[in-house]
């Protein structure tokens, strides 16, 4: 089992990268869920099945080369600490569901984190590839190939008719759920944040938060994903996603623009005072600290700090969350001792430390 | 006339020099009200008797070269624009009574603007003396010097019984009003500024805000002064007065340092937070400012800044001032301009410009 220490000191490409329309749009993700031909669903297998599907994915990963194995992560989370776990959860690499199983599940991670596999997760295999900024099409030729690589090697259940088979019926067919990531601090201080979503979902798309709840928008961040992955192909979810996300960046930046021209000393105040919180406070709650980064993202857009960039940024928004605070510290931390840590974090990164 | 402009622009001793506990006592005030014999108080004067009051003081302060006239600012403040007249209120140097009245008054100020004297407030002569930090007896040499010089050109209203007559009876006897504004951030943070300003109320002596209205607490400054002037000899007044003093000031440090041991990063945070607000917003209301202003000067009393001094933060105090920030900017501002201008003065002022 690979160690989560080593994971957290391996740099990481989607942070570091520069991405297409990276001031709005912070990341784009898909991921398939796979099962394999004449296996039961991780809910209805034998811990034995569990154990033998996460050998054979691995062996496909590892023969393939797939992930970058045997040079990739392989975590074996029913055996790790719960703060290690939670770690995999807040790098978006694992879901919570599938760390609270018991047993028999793996997962296989790319060294750079843009690639990997939950074993046995609801599915068989939840395979997901993630990159910077807003390129969909980019991701999705990643996972097309990765996808590839296994599928040679471990044959998938599939109906002609349906497509691939999945335990939860909403995945069936491309068993694809494409995803971007965008930061919406116009739409939500002029106040179309609302109209917006409900516009998104008339159109069968889904919203949600960055922890992947629905109601959630701390930081100003909003995830638009595809709901239904049957009776299209994925490049036609693809295109449909994008051509919505395209618009959902234009009305981002008009209201920016409009903020800036009716109220620019209101949306610079804002901005100025999300930074002088995270540069001078010494006691930061999660919630705070998002949306005081979600103002300096915004700065960083517009150009107001010299010594502040988005890479910086993201950075932050990673290790200001619980589990990487108190791995960090090396030791459990009291919800007082996690803000006074993580207002200390955003001081000395901001000041240069 | 002097110009308003000659005095803004003029060194103000008060904001530049330190003064005795100058951590938390702003400075020492005395103002001593006089009349003259045969005279009728301002209120049942005419006109003519007014102006010749005027005349009076003005010769005698000339030729005593008392408040270092001729080389003294002298003002009628009648004849000047509301936001002039305004100025003199922000700098302490005229009560709004004062400034209201509509003929017959006279300002003369102290080049360093230590020892003013109005002529014609409610009493004929209100002449006040102040000082940095916590010095009392230093500000009543001064102030008695003023008062001797003054007294040797012109006859006082004076009963051998009760002292010297005024215009209200709650000033009869010395004329006396002593006070220290000072700065109890500590008291106001643990909750105990209730307590200790009933105490004081109960000794008999006044605890106003800072623009000299009873319960307004802006920017945690707060006047302590006595309230009777009869029956006790000017030292014993100011004796009372500076051992009560004394004992705020312990009770100030001792909140601090309870404050510090108890929750230090709390602490820190409050004076952090003021800093990054002073340093980094666009719109500032006064009220806020002076809060952050309180934050900031207990960091600079902590060293816990290297770029800021007491001095900065005093004539801050003093510049963000409604009237100020508008002579400043050569025009009469919205509120809303007033917020911005003060938000700018400040990000400039912290950032070295």
């Amino acid at each position: 089992m690979d160690s989560i220490d080593k994971l957290m000191r391996s740099p990481v490409s989607f942070l570091a990268d520069a991405g297409p329309d990276e001031d709005i749009a912070i990341s784009s993700r898909i991921r398939l869920a796979r099962n394999l031909a004449g296996r039961p669903f991780p809910d209805a297998a034998s811990d034995e099945v569990l154990h033998e599907i996460c050998d054979k994915v691995g062996a496909a990963a590892s023969e393939s080369g797939a992930l970058g194995c045997p040079g990739c992560f392989s975590f074996v989370p029913e055996l790790m600490g719960e703060l290690d776990r939670e770690i995999l959860f807040e790098r978006r690499l694992a879901s919570r569901d599938f760390l609270n199983r018991k047993c028999g599940t793996r997962l296989l991670v790319r060294s750079d984190e843009s690639s990997s596999i939950m074993v046995n997760e609801e599915d068989h295999l939840r395979m997901q590839t993630l990159k910077p900024g807003f390129q969909l099409k980019a991701v999705w030729e990643a996972i097309n190939q990765l996808d590839d690589e296994l599928s040679n090697r471990l044959e998938y259940a599939f109906d002609e008719k349906l497509g691939y088979l999945t335990s939860c019926p909403t995945n069936v067919g491309t068993g694809m759920r494409a995803s971007v990531m965008l930061h919406l601090p116009g739409l939500v201080l002029s106040g179309l944040i609302g109209a917006t979503i409900q516009g998104v979902n008339k159109l069968n798309l889904a919203v949600r938060g960055i922890s992947g709840e629905g109601s959630d928008n701390r930081g100003n961040l909003f995830q638009i994903s595809n709901q239904s992955t049957l009776g299209q192909s994925e490049m036609q979810i693809i295109d449909r996603l994008e051509s919505v996300i395209v618009q959902i960046i234009e009305h981002e930046k008009l209201s920016r623009r409009k903020l800036l021209e009716r109220d620019k000393y209101g949306f610079f105040d804002w901005v100025g005072r999300s930074y002088g919180i995270l540069r001078y406070s010494y006691k930061l709650t999660g919630e705070e600290a998002l949306n005081a980064l979600s103002g300096l993202r915004t700065g960083v857009d517009l150009h107001m700090f010299t010594k502040v960039n988005v890479r910086m940024v993201n950075e932050l928004f990673r290790s200001i969350a619980p589990a990487h605070l108190q791995k960090q510290a090396g030791r459990e931390l009291s919800p007082v001792e996690r803000d006074i840590t993580r207002a200390t974090l955003c001081r000395e990164k901001l000041a240069g430390r």
